[in-house]
């Protein structure tokens, strides 16, 4: 079944964690666990994807979603090229459908893209002939990142069945939250959310997920506390009063900690703000797996380009 | 004489079509011909041109062009290096000279200069001890263009004797014109530009080309339609009102296209101005072969940097 | 011997000349000198660094320093991933420990980084697991411009023991003063160094310089003449008065070389300001190995990236 699965995602875009079945999730995270090994040898590299050409297509810029798919292409022995938004066509006035257009032209084997508008790597996996990854749209989807937080749990030996999680900050504008949100309920996770209501969606329960303003209660109980980076821009759009007044109530400090459990792990998918979203003893304290998610990042991108472009036999 | 053609392009400059014998042009498209099946292949990859480096040196933003070039290397197994001149030494006063020789110190065996100064490929070339190929020099010359152009055309089965070419839109400004009709009158192409008399260069007839201001006169038998993209910035110049203006008179939309003959392709450098210089019918449609120029723009450029490095045998 | 010294650089970080004994110095220039001729063959490729990653985390623009690690790198077969803060997490306001420390999550094998603060490569080294090579911080060292500096002198047969080496102009600003003094005084060189008080260190002399305010005194008996660029802000700052003042007094100009050594040799470590502190009959002239220390510069980082990554056996 498993050998079934995995060539099952040949060709296939990788667009939001909805597209996905839960064993194909597992799926995933099997193959990025076998991964995380070869960045861990003296010689990281293995030929599976050699002779093909994986196309990092930023409008935003990451640092690290775009070195991880670099890394993780390079790994795989892949060429990979780098096109960022702000030295190109575009501020020449090029359409995103002739930029993805002209790229697939030159024939990628995979076309890794983010950008600032939802629905950008879905439209353009209508136009493409090769596997589109989608590395973050708008407040829409980040599916790799859903992915890598999940390898986390897992690889720090949780099951993701009747998990208690708890995400927090600021749901409305988070793609993270989003396809967490969709990945953990595909594994019948207890999610809550805890925020301000003004970045919270409206009918936020809709989704699926309990509600508290509280993170004190967010915390109490959570198998899995993630916190999301809050972006000060929000601030100017009136979404909550100052940066001050937001940790004061939503930081996760110490002494929020003290009411968690003693096996609780603590996420963000970065970059943090030190003292306003999470305090540093937190962050760098022992139920921190922040860093591990980087690490698993590069694994999950390596399985997810060794999968979608139907690399050699491992 | 093959053989002794194209050994002949070992260690040479790639400056302008001037510099190329019609046989050499031959030999070129030839030889990227066969590059287009290795971007097919599962394995895109070929060891001619392993261990040699290749330098992207630009001066002006591109996508399109810095990318055929690095991926054209990369298809090759050459090690690229771009540079871009916005975050180089550039900044801090550099002389051109300088930065050219200090890459050339630096031991590249090709350099691929793209500027918006006329003349500073051909410039470079005197300086520095590797083949430098001229990614497009401000309204000067964009040779491997050109080439991809003439390739793209004999690709469909045209011959290049006596066809007949229509370049529409700014020839003052454009390289790829003026590469383009250097390469058509090598082959006695017959040549008609159409424009505004303000887009056109001085004495427009002595470059051997017949001129009109009538684009339906312009497409009417014309087996090739080149569109050249027009630059908003020539407007704020007072070289044509407004593109309202322009693209009444010039765009090349599905009612000019009646007057085409029915085996005519329509050709765009790009990136292309939707509706201004050519109406997306158009550009989608069924004459259309810009995409197909993107495609074989790597190939062209594989075919240029194993010429001029000298790669193994195929 | 050598093997022991040489082997004894693996897992090493490469912070400041200071870090370096006198055999390890010329250990690095013996090994660097080997890398010269490979960058001079058809095939410029070695595979001792295959399957390690090298990133290169830029927070000042630099074309040549970055470019010679990437090359250096590539040559050696490694992975090299270019991060420019510019485009990076740092524009959303991540610390340099936070940005640092995720990029050694992804399992690099050496991490250059160059950075307008002194001290940010150390921190670094401290919170990261793999070696740190620091590629220039503020005005405090650039250790692999000393080594190809000294490399330089020495591949000219000159001996390092009592040289006369005169560096002039803005040694208070200078990262490559200060690495090349401490390189230059580990073997008994006698340093000369030249320029207005206002760019000099207080107490100078108590480096262990001589100072001289005259340029022609600094030339006279020189074996070594080392200029430093003179950066525009600095006038600004009301350091100098005028750029044209100070070319009047302490620019290298072919009137001034008639007091110099026949033998002498003349370096800068780029990029030059023609006409400001050298001239251009000067830089170009038949005293100046300023290229030369751009090709020693690859070789130097080639050695460098070798040892410290513990490539396999040359």
């Amino acid at each position: 079944m498993t050998e079934q699965i995995l060539s099952g995602f040949r060709g296939r875009h990788l667009l939001r964690i909805g597209d996905l079945t839960p064993d194909e999730v597992l799926g995933l995270v099997n193959t990025a666990h076998r991964f995380v090994e070869v960045s861990e040898r003296e010689i990281k590299k293995l030929p599976t994807l050699r002779g093909k050409t994986v196309v990092n297509l930023f409008f935003e810029p990451s640092t690290r979603t775009r070195t991880s798919f670099e890394i993780a292409g390079k790994r795989l022995s892949a060429d990979v090229i780098n096109i960022s938004a702000q030295a190109s066509s575009v501020v020449k006035g090029e359409t995103f459908k002739d930029t993805v257009l002209n790229i697939a032209s030159m024939k990628p084997d995979a076309l890794v893209i983010r950008h600032s508008s939802p629905g950008t790597p879905l439209y353009a996996s209508k136009i493409v002939g090769c596997p589109v990854i989608n590395g973050g749209d708008g407040a829409h989807a980040h599916p790799t990142q859903a992915l890598l937080d999940l390898m986390t749990i897992m690889e720090r030996g949780k099951s993701l069945d009747n998990l208690n999680v708890s995400i927090i900050g600021d749901i409305l504008h988070s793609r993270v939250a989003r396809s967490n949100i969709n990945a953990f309920k595909m594994f019948n996770a207890n999610i809550t959310v805890c925020g301000p209501k003004t970045l919270m969606p409206p009918n936020v329960e809709s989704l699926g997920v309990k509600f508290t303003h509280d993170i004190s209660e967010a915390v109490e109980g959570a198998d899995v506390i993630m916190m999301l980076r809050i972006q000060s821009e929000r601030m100017a759009q009136g979404l909550f009063p100052s940066l001050r007044e937001y940790s004061a109530h939503f930081c996760l400090d110490s002494k929020v900690m003290k009411k968690a459990r003693p096996d609780v792990i603590v996420m963000h998918p970065g970059p943090i703000n030190r003292g306003i979203e999470i305090s540093s003893e937190v962050a760098d304290g022992p139920y921190s797996v922040i860093l591990n998610q980087v690490t698993h990042g590069v694994a999950m991108r390596m399985a997810v380009l060794y999968l979608l472009c139907g690399g050699a036999e491992l």
